[in-house]
């Protein structure tokens, strides 16, 4: 049997919080099995909804505070009043390993500041990342920054890079996973300075990491490369862009399928197919992203989620947990750097 | 019957030029009738298509050049050394009043730049803008800038938002169509400082644009507004974005359907639905850009389309001249510049 997991859990972010988050740990607790929570957030919300739930009040202990972080709250004012809020005290139960893993679905710009803040970031590293999967033709795609950081020089890309690498080895299993930088176009000529200065970078470097170039967006469906780096604002806007994609497809498909006795007949018939097909797709499937260069596991859940959804950001947190996934970043990082910086002086030597 | 319109053709522009280039003509003009062609590439090669396609025979005129604008050329080169190139003497041609529209479905930055300085620009307009309709859950949804300027101050986007409004008035025939911009959240504090800012213009100005403020990612494929504004960077990698999500979704849908007897059999029934849903999303329908900011009809296909694609591309080029757009732009940016400086000085003296 595997070692119980605390996780530390921001009761009070998110659009739906925090029914949902309780909804969601009640579904999490279920699949996941020998896993305990610290709940952070309003007793006098949180306690009734615990009484509904008894399979969550059974591993569960809430620490009441009734400070939350607000989605219009600029990460500066979120890090200054905000100590005493949900968020950042779920994440100080990481810090003072009480819990090893932190759950939110609440401001991710105040969730990334924080993190950084009390975490500290993986030696190496000087900006984290948000990093998720994204459904692709030939199976998963590993894409960063989502949203963490809105202007991206060179340097950061880089080090995305090397993080989304490092990761996509350990955490998706994939043996020598390549890596695209997400342009406007695939000519070396295209696109912004810090794109075209990263690319240089990889290139030219001794860093073990397997380059393919640029590529645009249709490759994130494709699954041309199997991690794509890019800055948070671009991130962010494909990642919804695709959601929002895959919904409104679903939604025509929907529409399609009950246009006629005909096409309801058919969809009948063809019932078990489309649930599936209907059931790869879902966007709840996919949430919980992880804070890539934090010292420590944190997860974003995407804030307009459901128990569904939440619940899979927990179950991300803890696999993340059971893989020692942020000790082997840090361990594959410092040979990375180290390989690095012998290179080029034997090349020198030669 | 409507007046016969010439159009001039980049024949050497795109990935399978000029087969496709010809393939789309001779579909084009079966489809869209009283229209003539002067076609500019390379004699050479135009020349035995041309007799392939008698209907296009009929109705073109070859230019010879063998110059050509390539995909790795950066635009001041282009500008510098293609002045017999197919791109810019097609658009010259526009110029010159040969012809009343110009498609290429060659490089972005070169067509742009030549056009900007051919044709010149819409005065009150220092940077032209790709725009293109995007299918949407409630029916379409125009988006500018798809990728003719990589960074954009807050003014850049301002000025596109007015194109954008008297585009999807004019020519989209939406009555108060309503206006947003591209970010990472709705919120008045996210993004980067050119989307903060042309915010606040746009909400403080006298414009009679129905500005709605930010939008995100997933708000395209919803259809919450009807014209979205954002820089070209983030612009192409969102258009390539939709379109990748949905190949990719067609292709799940094709396995699963594909992936039983009983799906199979439900497909049957249910093909003319699935066909229409098919259509419904086909890219090449949406192909077709134009250039809006330029003085004069210029239309940009996507690169890697067909003659399908191509043929809809000629088809907006000939809509955009039969509906006298450029000048319908012209008046209507002239009334709501004079507009908006009277505004001003009427508060200021009440």
């Amino acid at each position: 049997m595997t070692d119980q997991i605390t996780v530390s859990i921001d009761g009070m972010g998110g659009d739906n919080a925090p029914d949902m988050i309780v909804g969601g740990l009640d579904l999490a607790v279920k699949k996941i099995g020998n896993v305990r929570f610290l709940l952070f957030g309003d007793e006098a919300k949180l306690s009734p909804l615990l009484a509904q739930y008894p399979a969550v009040a059974a591993v569960c202990e809430i620490r009441h505070t009734t400070d939350i972080v607000t989605n219009d709250d600029k990460p500066t004012a979120a890090l200054r009043s905000g100590k005493n809020s949900s968020m950042r005290l779920a994440i100080d139960a990481v810090k003072d390993g009480e819990a090893s893993a932190v759950i939110s679905a609440g401001n991710t710009g105040a969730l990334m500041a924080m993190a950084t803040i009390v975490l500290r970031m993986i030696p190496g590293i000087s900006r984290p990342a948000i990093a998720a999967s994204f459904p692709s033709q030939t199976g998963e795609c590993l894409m960063l920054d989502l949203g963490a950081n809105i202007e991206c020089d060179a340097e950061n890309l880089v080090q995305f890079a090397v993080m989304g690498e490092v990761y996509a080895r350990n955490v998706l299993g994939m043996s020598e996973p390549s890596i695209g930088i997400l342009n406007v176009g695939v000519e070396v000529l295209k696109g912004n300075e810090s794109v075209k200065k990263a690319a240089q970078i990889l290139q030219n470097s001794n860093l073990p990491v397997k380059f393919y170039g640029f590529v645009e967006g249709d490759d994130i469906g494709k699954g041309t490369v199997d991690v794509i780096v890019t800055d948070g604002f671009t991130g962010n806007i494909a990642l919804k862009t695709a959601e929002g994609t895959a919904r409104m497809f679903a939604y025509y498909l929907r529409d399609a399928l009950t246009s006629s006795i005909f096409s309801k007949l058919g969809a009948i018939i063809a019932k078990g197919a489309i649930d599936r097909f209907r059931n790869h797709f879902d966007p709840r499937r996919y949430n919980g992203a992880m804070l890539l260069g934090a010292n420590g596991v944190c997860v974003k859940s995407h804030g307009g989620t459901d128990a569904i959804g939440f619940a899979n950001a927990v179950e991300v947190g803890v696999n993340l947990v059971r893989r020692n996934v942020t000790e082997l970043i840090k361990e594959d990082l410092a040979h990375l750097m180290a390989d690095d910086l012998e290179q080029p002086s034997k090349t020198a030597a030669e």
